[in-house]
């Protein structure tokens, strides 16, 4: 059951045999991020990895908070779309289309309040800060069960080891 | 950049021309439902069919409101998992596993207050009742863009035109 | 060779090593289903559960005997279109269309003779009556090597344990 | 309803209006076929093609008839896997598996009657023979609702033009 | 980062730890092919059986040379679709449609040339055949980890054990 | 043929009528890229938009042309895993694996010289450069008819209107 296809193992992760499989396979509780960190935002995620019975089932979730003035910086989902809903607070948010079209990386950018959906297609670079005085939270699902994540700032000037000078000169020049 | 392939019609949906995406075609606003009605419960889908910029991208959701004892009837979703995270309030919710060894289709239950995320394996029936004296709202995603609903009691007691009762009283004996 | 990806290990299920694959892993005799008990029907599959050379292969076959007035009640495939074939005898076949535009529950009925083909679309109810006065045999093909079954009356009225009444009673009313 | 996912238009087939569905778009009815040929045998198929409610379910059916000595001869679905089983009559069938392990290409070969059977998997070339002294009836289904064939002796050998001399003559040698 | 879904073990093959998978997982060279035999070509494929990192990712390579008059004999990969671009030399190619519209196979042909790219659609008969006096060099690329060859004169005339020449001597009259 | 499911329309994309299907629907030929241009560099796509038969078909090619200390800039493929064969000169290539296990962004870099293949997997950010004092080629298959690009510096940098500064001060701070 916690697997579709009467398998044991799938994914990389066991599956139980339906006999074994209990209610706590498909339950997890989530509190509040602490947002005490550099970027000022924390998320939480309900993927695979923290929840078992997500396995082979196409998705997940995350609750996203933001302290005032918290970010939840450029980043890109390699496996999931991504469709959020604004709980409390209000974000300003962008994604960046691709480059089609020779050059054309168009910005799209909505403020969110309470009540808010907003989808960001698969594989496109996103961003969400939170531009209010209070804290704010978000519940954002992804079509995976573990979709990735690359932050860029991260992959392209924080890698181990970095990027040469050489090819980071040329392509940001 | 709203259909992933490069179309301009897909799943029936006409994709739009990229130059002609707007970001209104990746948001939508949700309010609280109207839960004055027989199962003292409303859902609000953000599916493909309210939100066009969904289409291709396997994900949905949905806004679940619910009166003091509401209850979201036993369901299936013909092509989606559903992952629930409860915002306000406390449910009591359920889904029983399929028919495999023999006549086994065992009923898993839990409770879930504020923060509680649970997981309704695709192709299911569920179901969510609030147990409590509040209101209670839940956030829930589905893995599909439109992943459909089958309402047990309407599909077999309801359906038009009904089914007949031989079938019927052979059934359910 | 019974695993297409070259693998030896695939959806829970061991894949042989090619030079060990015999043709029996392909071959499996299916006789007339034994109808005597409460619903005068029987449905004898031939999954990957029974025939080890479907793994990964995405089909599976059932034989469905029916002695006079037997009964496949309604019942869900969670994973498979239906496609089925009378083979001798007489059949009054029926499925309900899922919840879209508000409440429509569409019920699709046809009589079908010996040589007639219908389809029931994945994941939606449906029901096989023999009406005739004599055993009836229909060949079923399933789109999914391990399509599963959801029995309604066993999901919602007769699982372990039961679905509480409190919920039985507000569903059904 | 006849498209999952609320389209109008998918695989180049028009889907209906949910609402102007009717019961024949999933009924097709089937007669013997005629084996009055050079190769004493009639495929009879119900893909989309004959049967439009298939659209998009990945399954479709076949009856073959066999007169005595028929040969359905050897041939290769392109998309789908086989799975067929014996209503009367005796078949002699087999498959060749693919050049794995250089060169290594078994037959595998089974003897079926009433009640057999047997799995041709996807994209293997297969052929099935009536060695019986009457006519023989198999229905088959396939994982596509639009299987392909290739007849691999059209295909070499009978080809519009056909295939240089000098392909052919190296190739087969 | 080997297999896409945080997975240990996948399609039959492990995947490694992440923190252990190193760059020559994504790395191999390919010679050139020696072509003295029979047939004047050699097929210097680069697959996940060749590739460990392919894993999962849905493509292949191969190099392929050719002798003056060399000639890859008609085949067809179950399960990938290949693109060819020619490297140096003169190769006259073709592949043959599959039976629709009663009998139909039709013969589509090419002469290429240094930088001309063909494409082989997944599951139909093709050749490639060097009709210049030099050697010809050839990339092809495949849309599977591991796309699968059915060399067509071994698979119908050359398996082990033969096909019956009832058999063959009916298909090909 | 040129759309595998019969289909007149698939994918945004026109199908042919079988019957009108001609040999060049599958034929384009690729010169060398001009490589006067800032980065040093020219991508040469045949995907869908270029050949029209790769319709449905999930594969593609690229032909890359390198000047002395050309750049082929950090970039992501949204929708393909690349395989890469260096056909003339040296190239240093790399890239960067997603977030896993808390910040870990490790780069992966190598020297490839004629001959050698390596594989990008799908939504990982790559580069490479040509490191020799010659042009260097290279052909590049993508697992998708059309992979999609995101180039890391037009995404963030050079969207049209740009990112806020606040977003981009706060995350590469």
């Amino acid at each position: 059951m916690s697997c579709d296809l009467n398998c044991s193992f799938l994914n990389g992760k066991f599956c139980k045999d339906p006999n074994l499989v209990v209610v706590e396979d498909f339950f997890k509780h989530v509190d509040a991020g602490n947002t005490s960190n550099k970027l000022g935002s924390k998320v939480t995620p309900v993927s695979v990895n923290e929840l078992f019975g997500l396995n082979t089932l196409s998705i997940s979730l995350a609750r996203i908070d933001f302290a005032a003035k918290g970010l939840n910086p450029p980043h890109i989902h390699l496996r999931g779309t991504e469709i959020l809903i604004v709980i409390e607070g209000t974000l300003y948010i962008g994604f960046v289309s691709s480059n089609k079209n020779n050059g054309q990386n168009r910005l799209f950018t909505e403020v969110l309040n309470k009540g808010d959906v907003f989808v960001f297609p698969k594989g496109l670079a996103h961003f969400q800060l939170n531009v209010g005085y209070e804290n704010t939270v978000a519940v954002a699902a992804l079509s995976s069960q573990n979709a990735g994540v690359i932050t860029i700032a991260n992959a392209v000037f924080g890698s181990t080891p970095p990027i040469s000078d050489q090819v980071l000169a040329k392509a940001f020049q």
